[in-house]
């Protein structure tokens, strides 16, 4: 199955009015439900961003499924050929869902769960068919970003892993295979240190949440939008590749610069492992090459928060109106 | 002085060359030492990238200050009303170039340091005079990215700071002033923290390099190339503002969702400030209106990467591919 006809999503937050909204400008009729009365509100925003977002990106928005607000978890899953559970992230409020979705969807519906964090094996455990369960976790916001990792449990059947990963590329998304099931995945563990971190700073009274967002987004924030931390720093190390960023960076990182100080230890082993890894991933592109491309996306960003006037953009504007007073004060001086 | 006629750049590795570029294409004539013969190769590349950069983004490129190669770090910084010590991250390193560059600058001439993380307390404890030493740390690219961390250390002169930050802005970036000295600053300790986070999950064979980046591209390095770490929470937090947010997320902040896990107490004191400090930096915008921005910004985003075919940009291709294909199939459906 790579696009169902129709699909559930339980639990109508930010996150699941956002499901809903992808899915139904993907062509697929979405049952909604969630308890809380002001859960139609947020869909109705929700989708209406999305709309926007789409139309904007030049995406065909008039080919839509329906949304249809349903009164119980049972009536909005009955149907459902894929269903998307998006409760808060209250591991016993997650299994009274989960057993709603099983007694009342048909038994092959596969059932993903957004669950930032919490293994599959987990809320399997209680499940009368585990083997359909299988997490689904998207990045906010949800109809606009291409992530989400899709991770197995103990139980999961390979096919539950494919058929979601199949769906979720016929929504536009880019579906990450965690293969090895840990508490909170890839991206949140990356950023939870990040917070960990910061909180830290801001504890010590070395930077407010503002400054520390600059830190980001008119720096590193710009890099990673395009390449991420390794292919980054392996067009920093230049013609000498990883192995030649690596020795040079490495010990650093050894160094106590963060509170956050336990590091695996660096042994020649590692190394080759991300050389090796990183010659993979990136190998198809020289230095150069690779240099070129990310100033090419770095300028298309930069334009882009110049004409929407913010962020890195806004240095961009400063940056214009100097060039044009010097140059008017030029011209005045030239007619004296 | 908000810009210098004259500069010198001593060490010419990837960040001194590009600091070379984007002071002679701010008009600055930059006088550049470094005891590598490749250097000069080296700055010819980065700059040759600057001059297509700065191109791309309509900035104007032809009234560009010489860049002159010295035969020395005295013959670099005779002349120059300002400097940028770029050599490789070596304490003893660091202490012998600053002796030079003292010895023969003017003695008003403030000397900034390009150092990502060492104090500029240690390196001026052995200068003569230590009050005009201060840190400008930039990003890769610095023709591009706008972030330079200014750090005073305890004998640097206020007026030391002013006039760095003022050149750094006269060169169209952002200076951030770090009022606290603390090694690695800011930005850096976010991206130690990082760093350290995704080597255990190499480590561990959790994930190779090409899937950690994954995760940050396709995701979260979206969201941080125009909206901070807290600014982006506080969107998704909605109506109900930071505090609604860190009331729901907080808590999983201290599962042991990572394997750096020193967390500072989440007490309320440190949330009232966080709250605090999070109006103060968004409040001016209320959350649907940053909703908006964001998903624009997003928009953008992605439309660059579509259009050089890259990163999160691909999703975006195989979508309209996907598309069309059933377009046309249900066209020739149709002719049947």
């Amino acid at each position: 199955m790579s696009s169902p006809g129709t699909a559930a999503v339980v639990g109508c937050g930010v996150i699941g009015a956002a499901w809903a909204a992808r899915m139904a400008l993907s062509g697929i009729d979405v049952a909604v439900f969630d308890p809380d009365p002001g859960a139609e509100g947020l869909l109705a925003d929700v989708t209406d961003n999305a709309v926007t977002a789409w139309r904007a990106l030049g995406l065909p928005t008039d080919e839509r499924g329906t949304i249809d607000i349903a009164s119980s978890t049972a009536e909005a899953v009955r149907d459902a050929e894929f269903v998307q559970e998006s409760v808060p992230e209250r591991p016993e409020l997650k299994a009274t869902v989960l057993e709603a979705i099983e007694s009342a969807a048909r038994p092959e519906t596969v059932i993903a769960s957004s669950t930032s964090g919490i293994r599959p094996t987990l809320m399997q455990a209680t499940m009368t068919h585990p083997d359909r369960l299988v997490v689904g976790h998207p990045f906010n916001p949800v109809y606009l970003l291409p992530l989400v990792e899709v991770v197995g449990g103990e139980q999961t059947a390979p096919t539950t892993i494919e058929t979601a990963a199949a769906i979720y590329r016929g929504l536009g998304m880019r579906p990450l295979h965690v293969r090895v099931e840990i508490d909170a995945f890839i991206a949140d563990r990356l950023l939870e240190a990040v917070w960990r971190e910061a909180l830290w700073l801001i504890t010590d009274g070395v930077a407010t949440t503002a400054e520390i967002d600059d830190a980001i987004t008119y720096g590193f924030g710009l890099r990673w939008a395009q390449m991420g931390l390794f292919e980054t720093y392996r067009v920093a190390g230049g013609a000498g590749g990883f192995r030649h960023f690596i020795e040079q960076f490495g010990p650093t990182l050894e160094w106590p610069w963060s509170r956050l100080t336990d590091t695996p230890a660096f042994t020649p082993e590692l190394i080759d492992t991300i050389v090796a890894q990183s010659d993979r991933q990136s190998g198809g592109h020289d230095a150069r090459e690779l240099e070129r491309i990310r100033d090419r996306n770095l300028v298309g960003f930069l334009k882009v928060l110049e004409a929407n006037r913010w962020g890195a953009g806004t240095t961009l504007i400063e940056q214009r109106a100097a060039r044009r007073r010097a140059g008017s004060a030029a011209h005045d001086e030239q007619s004296h």
